[in-house]
């Protein structure tokens, strides 16, 4: 499998980026990485590393996305961009995904306008992967569509029970509205709507979910307008944040404290561990022809190397072919046009 | 002051509500409670405490709301339950504010069926205080409008400001928008409206604020609507809690963990007091014409007493006149006026 890597984007690229590149091919021999971007930077930071044996290339890009350009200038005057490039190296086949940390809004424009979405698919989505106390949930929309209508929530849902079944394994996963209430008739327009068409399709759909529930685990797929998706992982990287910062500061403060931090260390590695995002690396895009993924701004090496394999996985398992297939030709189509009428 | 309070709302009434009423009473003199609810429930309760001297009694009223009742059936058919007998005692001025721990949809409706709105307010809004690394903010709306326009948002922000300023004692309350990316181009239709309005209004408006900015104390005032503010508020809720049991079991996982655990139990228990929702009491209804209070279902004797003072410092502070000052007369009437242009 060949991963196209925008080896620029991101905080600290290109170095984390060569090295979570460097790191993925050793785990996984069956693996070719493409580092996109510029040749010097990208050749200087490889001769750091041990890449003997590796499937590893460079691919020359003389342009760069900032971080705070806006979609439509770089769509138009970054042709030659680290992630246009990689982008085109996934639209002509030379590569099977790609993965980008840079600035994400420019990254969902250039793939969606270079990829196009899987036929019949109404709005690309986010598919953020988020820790519960039983194990993680996926959140979709997590930010891709701000103004949604119920159809999109539907096909959110859609995709996102794909994901869950193919890329972690669940059987029968069960599929929560983000709501205020478990009530079907609490909510806002759009959710009541999009209760209605999940209530009537094949999902395993179990209703309102709310912030108790999805940290309990009762959902494995927790579908929303990218909005408020974007809100609800924002404030909970931000609360975990602060918690931890809280919970130091006290610590800090007191002489017990301190030695009890000490004999606290590992139970604390292994709850950050659990809630850190770098672990599942990034987000796929679902919805577009191919598998993009998109990485934290400041993702560390560690989560570029999963981004890299989340990337892989998604080909491998051809988790679009199953939303396309279950969108134009399974149950879903049929419930839409049920829907339309 | 005299403060009704629904004794028979909440998951643990009559016990916590008049154990929290005793409790105000005893550390604020200057207070009078009215419980509302079954005499003799009441009664039972309270001869279990020392109440002489304070100044304490009872109304009766036969009915009792339940949890799941929607607010019309609890409006038509439950005219002499406690919560509503509450509400009417502030109606014809026997009480001064009132406070409820039951159904909050009912005690909404309700409140604003009997009481009615300050005139020019257009949506009564729940103001919630939530944690940051700094001190507090207020979130408005956490709850009461699920579907709201931008005009509905600027008012929300001039209730917060006026309830940050009086309650709070913050001289110029910072103003942040609740949304996804510190651009002003980002966020919904709603939000990008909204900021329109709010940067030409005499608040001290900050822009847009997300999930980092909030819990690092970036604003005073966090402004978004009833559905987005109630899904962070929950969130927020089910993380902490979440968090809290994530630790704790690593810990209980670990020998070493124990031992570290008792000597952390005092940063622990301060932790959880900055967090812990009942040292905020409750949050009130703004815009309604009299202080109305609403408590979390779960509350505790703590969040009662808290609530209950919540309720007398709203009062006595006169919040209400302020913000109808703002609405009607002040500089808000004015942009208002400029907005529907």
């Amino acid at each position: 499998m060949r991963i196209a890597l925008d080896a620029m984007g991101g905080d600290y690229a290109p170095a984390t980026t060569v090295e979570g590149a460097v790191e993925a091919l050793i785990e996984n021999n069956d693996l070719s990485v493409i580092l996109v971007g510029d040749e010097a930077e990208i050749s200087l930071e490889l001769k750091k590393k041990n890449y003997k044996g590796l499937q590893i290339s460079i691919k020359h890009a003389s342009q760069t996305v900032e971080m705070d350009e806006s979609p439509l200038t770089a769509l138009r005057r970054k042709k030659d961009s680290s992630l246009r490039v990689a982008v085109d190296l996934v639209k002509s086949n030379e590569a099977d995904a790609m993965v980008s940390a840079g600035n994400s809004g420019v990254v969902m424009a250039t793939a969606l306008h270079v990829l196009g979405k899987i036929q019949g698919i109404e709005r690309p989505a986010i598919a953020a992967v988020m820790p519960t106390l039983k194990g993680r949930f996926v959140l979709i929309d997590a930010g891709a569509n701000v103004d949604c209508k119920p159809l999109h929530l539907y096909q959110f849902a859609i995709m996102g029970e794909a994901y869950a079944r193919y890329i972690f394994n669940i059987e029968n996963p069960k599929i929560g509205l983000l709501g205020i209430g478990e009530e079907d008739a609490k909510g806002n327009e759009l959710t009541k709507e999009s209760g209605k068409l999940l209530r009537n399709s094949h999902v395993n759909f179990i209703g309102n979910v709310e912030g108790k529930d999805i940290f309990a685990g009762e959902a494995d797929v927790v579908v929303c307008d990218g909005f408020v998706g974007n809100i609800a992982l924002k404030i909970s990287e931000g609360l975990a944040e602060a918690t931890s910062k809280m919970l130091k500061r006290e610590i800090s403060e007191r002489v017990s404290g301190r030695i009890g931090y000490l004999l606290l260390k590992n139970a604390f590695r292994s709850f950050r561990k659990k809630t850190d995002y770098s672990e599942y690396g990034g987000a796929p895009l679902l919805g577009l022809s191919k598998p993009c993924i998109i990485s934290h701004g400041r993702s560390t090496s560690k989560a570029i190397k999963n981004a890299i394999k989340l990337a892989a996985t998604c080909h491998s398992k051809r988790v679009l072919e199953v939303i396309s297939k279950e969108i134009n030709e399974g149950i879903s189509r049929r419930e839409e046009v049920a829907i339309k009428k």
